[in-house]
């Protein structure tokens, strides 16, 4: 009994050090009665979204054929319950109701663009896919980019995440955009504009930053970043809410581990960018970049 | 009630329009009665293979040391049942039985394929280990190598994987290597050639292609990219089935974020690529590749 | 019955095989009783760990602000019973305890310094989540960064491991950083010397080594690399137990994809690198490196 | 290796043994791709109807105020999923489909027809919720009786498989009914027709038969029988299809262990049966009948 | 697409019945943030005290000699953690706080009660085992008793459930008590009061009311009801609050089927009541009943 | 923090409390280093066996036509890698070992004498489920009767029971009988003779005790006691070993409620026992008992 006689004596101790850290350090706030309570609920939700995309690739259970019209009502339906209590929660956490509503309404409002946005969502994730096929020598199938390409992943959590990031949902998107980034080593900001049949290939070390805007039918390789310059002032404070991070144009190709940075920075339409480059400024179309 | 009002009205036609998409658009098909079902089932079987490999350090539960025999007897069993089930499907699904044999035989000796060679795909791991054991300064014995080196995960998953490929079963052995990629960040393609003693250390960011031959005794630290050069022909297609990523022989150490393309790019026996390289050409053995 | 026919004609020489490769060629050695039995354990404790910290963001459950203390008492007596075990086993496995002391007392050890430093632990986080704050233009609230940021992950993780790492307790601070690793893809070895408010951004391939020193308020952006110079012998044995990676003083801020290695390199106080810049030798503070 | 040695030599006659009992003897058929697979997945879809009924109270998790109508869609929506699949597979089982009907149209109806009668089941628990507390002294609330009391359990689902029933939904109906019988100790064949207000107290071996028919306002105590007389014809034969249980009439109130007998029995309006008591003939209404 | 079709259309009248029939007429009362949320978490504390009573034989996980004190030390917390929440919910439904303190007062009572006297509660169970032991021809050790008799659940779960009776807990007891009903068949109200050594043979079908006062030492077999004469009063209302059940004094053997009614019948100290018999007065101590 | 405060200051003696008696008052006694540690594997033992004999309907998840040899043979390896675990624990536990042999050569013999035994318990339990259709009116099929009625459950369970029971494995056979006794009711002590084509109707309150002997195609209804006279001596202590409970011979038929008592007692064969009656001495063949 040595170690719980310890525990007896020094226990409450340490119970009390981090339990006044909470109470007078910071805590994530709880709201009233339900709060914003971890990301296990967000990441349920997300589940169920991505498998209403891909029923019985990517749901956990077996979908059959005559089944798939009610497995996608039932599912959407048990995303609304959680979601919705997720996002007023999240919204009145952050206070941001005052921007324009209660936040009951705004969490409607944004459950309401997501949904009706789902059909439109799967099309294009199909054109990804069929972009994937397209651009990797490697692909053997659809099915096998649905089932095994983490850019899929990625994409589709994605264009979830900009539809509540477009609804200004707090932290929400975040987390779920962070829980693709952890599974496929791709950080696609969900405040970034991305058009259709984007490729990401490999993808791990991507970075895609909250003010890119990419066009359609762009193909990006490991490890590229599209990044902001230095986000810091001369007095070293951080430089917030401006575009900071490239354009992309259509049908661009930016090869592994090049880095483009900046918020005026235009990669122009069908430029290629070769591997390993460094670039701070703008690129005219159909340019092939170098590495020098 | 003024949400469950919302989805009775435009939930029907938002269930519509996915369901619409996935009938007469794009959907993994599946088998007659069985198909590929996504997934989940081929990470169980997997996680049994991997447990068989290493009882206790690998598997969910405890073994005993008197248990060991019975324990992998029983979990290649339930391997077998289970991936034999998932090659029907994924065969099926392929159409790819036309190559040579009915989906049931080609299952059938992919599954023996892949249980013949457990033991010695066990023998060669434990050389891989010994082999990041001499690599790793910060290693302090082969116990810390096996339960925490991602490199041990990659490359056994590899391993396990490439004998699928070689039977040519369809988008399984892709959806193991992705989530080792998923998990270690580390992209080795099943169809790649690889000896024994390999030691990738950190592992974040390397890419091994499908066509890659890599000898023995081969060291790989973190960001290397053995890939191939533009996938694309001057037409903008993709160029499919050739031999498109490098060859790297016997005991060459390549460093950090080094990349090496081409087909006809071979590293010699012995060779040294240093850190933030960019090599498109061969180099001879034993020579020593330094950043310009 | 084909398959059953086969397994039962082949699958006896198979196991026995791999249970050949188990008992006579290395296996992770199991204590007298209970061993170190794999790392599922080990990821609920740090699990539970983690929790602690964040009770409701970071904990399976949800917490209602009066249960927190009952809470965080609970839960470290949950830890204690499970971890105190895991190294019982792993010191005993190790046959560290002559190095000063049985496998139990040091167990103890381990664990009373782990307790009794939660609180500390917890305050330095939350500057590091201040820090994060500052550091990032497209961060909008504590909350945010608590419950989405990989760096929270990852460094919370390493707080927690170097705690054990400092009572040289074997592998299981490893198996804790390496899950970070998984996680984030960021690879810090609980080995290294870290102050306060460190903010890692992105984070996907960041490499920091056993024998580092940060100081505090340091920032480093993904891809960077904080490693050794070669780390073997001109007869290429591996050399061990020096200080074999670079010293960082305060407030640094490193660049994305820089790379600095050298366990005499010294980044000195106030300095800034740029990205994708390749460091051995020392630099001066308050420099800027530029890339090349 | 002992055992595995044994068990190789001896398991596959085992083995061999089980398969052909089940292939050549009797085994549960199973329908032509999805057929009637067990009893877990009724378990839960009775979980689903029950949790519908008392949201919060029978649920497995914890329902908010104003989800609850939300909470009661999607539930019927999962219910539905799952339930029509089960149904029309045991049609197909009981090939009882040419009895006017395919056994998808079967299936459906039975669907609606449960769907339909949901909000009258609720409201006919509620009454006998009120018995409950009408003829207990024991109870302190209508909660207490919610959540504690058997009765509800075996009425609720008598209620719901009754539906069921009156469809002609094979075997699934019984399955619901065993496991209230096996939870609760009491046995109301789905069949039975029972009116509102039933109260059984303790209920522990209280058989209630297919053919009983039960008015409103009716107590019963533990341990009572409503049966048949012997079953068997003077050959042996069992008789089927006949009325074969007693009628209770409104009112009644029947003490612990009673046995009532026969399909001519009635037991008239306001009759009070003591216990132990043993009733093969009718009984006249408001008479008590004692022990003798 | 039919079913769809009919959900659509008929389904939100069904929805809307059932969420009416919650509304508006009866629903378990929601306390204001917390409430009484279901009947799971009292299931998972009543295991959780099981398990301290009979650490390893009845917890889910092994426990190893040296951890016994630790792991009754977590799990007591744990359960204090949930059940203190239940508690101040049950009485804060109850509305019972006015009964001579506030809900939470009154839940800390509660549990403090109950935490006191588990150690007196686990010596009574062992003198309970032993009492089986020597009562049943059939055991062969302690071990078998505690690992497989019904008895030992049901007098355990009685012997917890009363503490809260004690304290007025509402509900929350007879929750437990019913778990253990349905689980063995014997049915004790909390709110008997039982002395050592009882011992119930087979057990299913016994029910002990309320108010019964049951002495040390006494044997009891399957069937046997310690029950109220009718509850009713000659207006049909029903009796609350009085001694409505026997008294058995020490030493007292009631065999199988025996039904005993009556608050004011005294089975005298050491007397044998055989099986089959109806008793509704009292037995002079010593006497032997025979079946008439 | 009130409660917390409590916990500190009073816990420790709770918890020393119920340490010491389990140190020092009886606890359940653990073998040297695995023990027999509680029932929850020896129910997933149980549930797997069941699975064996009736794959779909018992198993939790569904099996296809063609896997049923490999689920068969999977499963009968994961109860062996258990079972014999359990078993050798439970030997080692009991001291009987020295009854002719090692526990690990018993625990063997037990286990291969109950694999050898499947085929034909699953023949005698395809017999018994005709029985039940023969037997009872309600049935409609034997699928029903496989997948909903109780005595399946029971019966299926004591076959497999007995059958440790004859190889004198302690207390395992107990906690599989009580399980079966806990879900349907029906306690039929593992040592009891039972012939092929047994029927129980309903089956609550049945009860078989060790030493009954029946024969074939027997017919027991709900509540029937078949036990021991008086289990005491003159001087209170309890009677071990004897047969103390009936004969049943073949073809006999026992109502509900009837009591039968004695070793001595023989019901001849093709008697017919009714309802309610009380029965201490044997009972010519073919003779029909009627209620006094």
């Amino acid at each position: 009994m040595e170690i719980t006689k310890w525990m007896n004596e020094f226990l409450p101790g340490v119970v009390d050090g981090l339990y006044r850290s909470i109470r007078e350090g910071y805590h994530v706030r709880v709201g009233d009665y339900m709060g914003l309570s971890g990301r296990q609920e967000v990441y349920e939700v997300l589940d169920d979204l991505l498998a209403v995309l891909f029923p019985g690739s990517w749901s956990r259970d077996r979908v059959q054929e005559q089944e798939i019209a009610m497995f996608i009502d039932e599912t959407l339906r048990r995303v609304s319950l959680t979601l919705i209590r997720l996002m007023r929660g999240a919204f009145k956490n952050a206070e941001r109701s005052d921007a324009g509503g209660d936040s009951d309404t705004m969490a409607e409002e944004a459950l309401f663009h997501l949904m009706r946005s789902m059909p439109r969502v799967r099309n294009t994730l199909i054109e990804d896919v069929e972009a994937a096929y397209n651009g990797d020598p490697a692909a053997t199938s659809f099915d096998e980019i649905v089932l095994s390409y983490p850019c899929i992943d990625a994409i589709a959590t994605y264009r979830i995440a900009h539809l509540l990031y477009e609804k200004r949902v707090p932290i929400i998107p975040r987390i779920m955009g962070e829980r693709a980034h952890s599974r496929t080593g791709i950080d696609i900001h969900p405040g970034a504009s991305i058009g259709s049949r984007l490729f990401i290939d490999h993808g791990t070390g991507v970075v895609i930053g909250e003010t890119c805007e990419i066009g359609n039918n762009v193909k990006i390789y490991q490890g590229v970043t599209l990044g902001a310059k230095s986000p810091f002032e001369a007095d070293g404070t951080v430089r917030r809410g401006q575009k900071r991070h490239p354009t992309i144009e259509d049908d661009v190709i930016i090869y592994a581990n090049a880095t483009i940075l900046g918020g005026e920075t235009v990669i122009g339409r069908g430029a290629i960018v070769n591997g390993n480059t460094w670039i701070t400024r703008s690129v005219p179309p159909r340019t092939v970049v170098h590495r020098d």
